[in-house]
């Protein structure tokens, strides 16, 4: 097994340091090397990821961010994710999006712990993606969610 | 009659499995081999159809997700329709997209029978669009549906 | 006057065969090759319609699509301009859109007669774009509209 | 000051002839060669714009053109605009976009009105941009508008 | 330190002079040279700052806009917002979007206020991206807001 890098890209206007979460996460479950690039705003994030791929030799990269609530910041995080997924058509390569809306959560407590499940969930998926497809094909269409409870599968 | 190489790319979002109703539908009517591809959801389709068409030598693709009924998933299902449509751009391949929205059907049951049903119609369309345009083209402006029952011809 | 080549691209989902209309009247007024590409519906239009610019060498196409009522399709369609848009600026020729929603007309009848109508007049139009310029430049500012009456000029 | 050359897009489906009115004002005001390309609606001018610049040498184009008032005119517009945005970034080239959204005017008088002047206005601008740029920089956050009143700077 | 190039772009449309405080600011914390570059409106915002990269050698770019509060405004920044990250995405090259609402503020003065601040603290993450990316790694998550207080972090 050699050693994979994996770009983080996150930002300062994010209230949970979901980076960390992440990292840890993915040290513990595989031999990878990090690349970390913080950028202010979700909206700079998908040329951070693009650069993490091109000149910093990532082979995936997980883009974390935290819209706010107003419908204003919505629209944000709408043009962010169509950015991320250009980036990926122009580049062949994954970025998983980790966004926590910030009004998924009714208070800084359950927003900092949800923060935290799904960024940790999902770094499980990007070692999936690139050393274990076969594991995510077991899971296919079995209702996975991350950092809330599965929905599970719907039985015919 | 060569064989046509067709890629599956799917999500453990869905909460069906639709690729086993499209694979073996996909079998049942001609001479295919299938690439599969599993991601978390379906913002990571694009990205993985357009490599299946310029990685693993794809003819054609199949799309297959669940959108669920929250208003940001809709979004989601939005943003991963124009990620898939830009890649057809960028490869001249098609790819079919099968989304079954969870809230199409009022219950686990009907989403599993309408999720398997639309997979397996649109498997036949896939076969059609490579091997049989002309059976395309008899059907064309007759209000084809998939998954529900045809609207049929609006006759003059 | 050489034959130019124009590609028509349609749909199964279309309740109205609006290809048949759009070629006669083609026909009728200018010297062409006509090649068809029917594919399951509107989002599969972008593809399709520049794979005719690419690898069947047409000079324009015409995008024939019937958008469903549903916000879903309305959703559906918007994608599918963003990629006929994007399509004609990777190719730099034009792709004529003529999209009749089903909810422009009360009935069937009305439906059949709108999309016919709007066929026709479109497929005027693309003549007039490939061989007679000046034409559409004598109308410009007068509130052309296809399938219905003219707006006509506003005056000052 | 050599001739610059400047490409006009314009529609069939505008009430108005914007056209005459922007390339009056630029003839006034500068040495301008004009390229002139009328299309059907507001959906064909971004591949008009790109040939404009690409196929007929244009150093600037105007794209000039009037959405109805229906919703589904405002998603026309916005997708035209989209893709006129797509279409500079393509070519490194300005297209400014001169649109009067039909239901900005009361009355058929005012309605022409408000495209003359926005055309002669922008067609300033369209100087300014290529032979002229000090002047644009003077008028930075002045709160400059085109065919209604300049609403002014905000004074702290 | 090597003198980095800054791009500045913005509008006449805008009612504050935002370049003023962005490059004062720019330039009491850093070694820079500034290329300016005014346009009309914030949608020929992506052409111009993609041009500032490529022609004039920009590191990175300030891209400042004011969009009015009309519903049509807003569609017209969304489609601004989403050219600038496109021209990141071509370019690899960051462009700070610093876009300031008319109807953030309830007054003129709090208006020139808000703008002023935000385009201040947006220099600051504009020179720590160039020159201090571990800076911003810092900050990562701590909830920072540009023009107004920070929200800061939410702790579990």
């Amino acid at each position: 097994m050699t050693t994979i890098t994996i770009g983080i890209a996150d930002t300062t206007f994010a209230r949970v340091d979901m980076a960390e979460s992440a990292i840890s996460e993915l040290k513990r479950n595989a031999s990878v090397r990090i690349e970390r690039y913080t950028v202010p705003g979700i909206k700079d994030l998908p040329v951070a990821c693009k650069r993490l791929i091109e000149e910093r030799s990532c082979d995936i990269v997980m883009a974390l961010g935290m819209p706010g609530g107003d419908p204003k910041d919505k629209i944000c995080a709408h043009e962010a994710s169509q950015g991320i997924i250009m980036a990926q058509l122009m580049t062949n390569t994954h970025i998983i999006e980790v966004f926590v809306h910030e009004d998924e959560a009714a208070s800084d407590r359950e927003l900092a712990a949800l923060s935290e499940a799904r960024a940790m969930e999902h770094a499980l998926n990007v070692i999936k993606l690139i050393e274990k497809p076969e594991a995510l094909e077991r899971e296919a269409g079995t209702g996975q969610r991350q950092g809330y409870a599965d929905a599970g599968p719907a039985r015919p």
